[in-house]
């Protein structure tokens, strides 16, 4: 099967926004067995996309298109198919009585041009729309499926996957289901990853094996085919057990998750709370962690310690640490995280202190990172790095590396 | 003139990146005044890529592909269009050297392989790549224009920026310069914008207005043609100032600028130190302050107090305005802001203390939120909102609207 995205919109052609919806059907239709061969994208122009659908139709099995199913006169998208295909367009009752009620609720005048978005193509499965007005339609005409989808993101997304992906694995004929698992990695590099494991990458076929470099982080997506979901589940979990045997200590996460997330979990898991003094790190760990709901169960408050004063006369850092070994050190870095902790009265504490650059600090490089970590009862530990790379990428990584560590002594591992 | 861009790239069409260099491509044309009526993705595959080409040719004055230059066996887009044109390859020996130069200083090996990527269409114009090995190239046959880039974005972008403009304004003998520049709102929506100049945007035609809205700002583009560069600039300048006589207070930045990089400016201008109390927004005011390179200059630090421990602790907000009026309130963002400041001993402080949600607290909606302004010797000033939105775009707009309403009153405006 060769598929095609045809995306419909002036605003793409102008620049005013990127192609995104391509590269989210493409990604699930990869993860469905199903080659794309072409992107296309067109303007609100009905002759331009008569002829790019005229195209798309001798050298493709399915062709999706995104956009052109508004209400204005500009959306011309399923209008233009109905008249290649012969095929009216027709009023879906259910459409209707959503758009109707939509007006009814927010108690706003519906415009007869609104009723437009309640016209589907004759013949076709009709994909509802639960986040818009404008509902998708699927069809098999000539051995060729269509599928129309919305433009914004927002309604076309969760259409595709809640509706889309079945209609096309029914008319498309794939029995096997696809299932996929995505490991997230810390405190390893990509190569050395791909080293590690590399003849259980070279040697699977079903499932596949598929590792990607982030920003500090690496993920590995295991996909699986089996005609059921809780085969193909299985033959995962069996694949994971081989890679976690190698190098599970680095696995902190699974899916779209991320190390504050996993970090706010154990702790709310724990009932621990927590602080940070953060002199490099400006307030980003504090910022990442308090980003997720809930957060105040667990996260106490912090110190953005910019300026050596404020590391001594708020902190309480000795004057004479700074003096003899400096703001970015070892010795500064455990005091910023014990003398924090006890002053915010916290279960942990992590300090961040280093230089982001561009330029280097009191004879240290630009990248030179101390983390220090300090939780009640333990020995408080240090831990050094040397990064490369921009201002922003260093403090990234330095408050990733340091979740990445706190979560180690948090599991005892 | 119709124009096409061609991206050539298998990882496209998995959807593993998405086509951000024709989104790139197609603002720079529009700002050329060259419409874009087609963009195309293909895989790397000789015969599809050669029929897209074909397609291209029958529609398109002038194409303009990005990716396929490198020095692999997939990379195939100047093979296949020098096949297609009748045109051979051949070496360009300034790209020769400069390959052989980097192989050299960085002491690896130079694979064969990488020659290939010295090689350019006969008779086309060379595109210096500033950023990488691949050259770019641009040539005219049969009244179609062919430009080439290479694909990764930081060789592109500048590519085509200082060397890819110039060779299609002459090509296509554009004679008019077009200069544009973007103003930067805070405080005012966009539909107040427009409602306030409409008859200045509906009356332009050179320069010509755009107005785009963010997450709680609003840019416009003024964009104008002229001969010269200077009388562009000139044309711009008295828009402007229509512009600004009637909504100038809201003008906050020019270009791709952000309020925490202008705030910056002024504090380090004014030689002005500032701290912070952050409840609501979690330490993203003192991250985005101090992203800005030379920060240290400015910020000496702040406390996060996201309970109400740390705000009377360690901060030493009274109990009573707490228990009184509780955190979410005018009176403790004031106390925040003025006991902060004179506890870190700067010029200012700024306090945020309100709801980012998902749920409400102490009985104040989701997106209440206080901002409070303390400046050595003046009074003490509180801004109260009512937003709405997601947990991220309160806290986002809280630091912008902070960041905006401390920069108008230290321009004493």
């Amino acid at each position: 099967m060769r598929a095609e995205i045809i995306a419909v919109g002036s605003e793409l052609l102008l620049g005013q926004i990127v192609n995104s919806n391509a590269q989210f059907i493409s990604e699930q239709l990869a993860e469905l067995g199903i080659n794309v061969y072409y992107h296309t994208v067109v303007g609100d122009n009905p002759d331009r996309l008569k002829s790019v659908i005229e195209i798309a139709q001798t050298r493709s099995d399915i062709i999706i298109f995104t956009g052109g199913l508004g209400p204005t006169k500009d959306d011309l998208t399923k209008e233009t198919i109905s008249s290649l295909l012969n095929r009216r367009l027709v009023t879906d009752e259910q459409a209707l009585s959503f758009i109707k009620d939509y007006f009814t609720v927010t108690k706003r005048t519906m415009t007869t041009n609104n009723l437009k978005q309640a016209l589907v193509i004759e013949g076709s499965a009709v994909l509802k729309n639960d986040n818009g007005m404008a509902p998708g339609m699927g069809l098999k005409v000539d051995e060729i499926i269509y599928m129309l989808l919305p433009g914004p993101p927002k309604e076309m997304k969760p259409m595709f996957l809640k509706y889309g992906t079945d209609f096309l694995t029914k008319q498309v004929g794939i029995t096997d289901r696809i299932e996929s698992r995505v490991l997230r990695f810390l405190g390893i590099g990509e190569s050395q990853l791909e080293t590690d494991i590399e003849d259980i990458i070279d040697s699977q076929t079903n499932p596949t094996l598929a590792p990607l470099a982030g920003d500090g982080e690496v993920t590995l997506r295991i996909t699986a085919k089996h005609p059921t979901s809780e085969g193909a589940q299985k033959m995962i979990d069996e694949v994971e057990k081989l890679i976690s045997n190698r190098v599970g200590q680095f696995i902190y996460g699974y899916g779209a998750t991320s190390v504050s997330v996993e970090l706010y979990k154990l702790l709310s898991d724990k009932k621990l709370t927590i602080s940070s003094a953060e002199s490099l790190t400006g307030g980003l760990f504090q910022e990442q962690l308090t980003s997720v709901p809930g957060a105040s169960s667990v996260v106490k408050g912090g110190i953005v310690c910019y300026s050596d004063e404020v590391k001594t006369d708020i902190i309480g850092v000795k004057k004479e640490t700074i003096d003899l070994f400096g703001s970015v050190s070892e010795e500064c870095a455990k005091e910023l995280a014990d003398k924090t902790r006890s002053r915010l009265n916290t279960d942990i504490c992590i300090s961040f202190t280093g230089v982001a650059g561009p330029s280097e600090l009191e004879g240290n490089p630009v990248g030179k990172v101390f983390i220090g970590i300090s939780i009640v009862n333990q020995p408080t530990k240090v831990y050094e790095y040397q990064l490369k790379g921009t201002r922003e990428s260093i403090r990234n990584r330095t408050v990733k590396y340091g979740c990445y560590h706190l979560l180690k002594m948090l599991k005892g591992s």
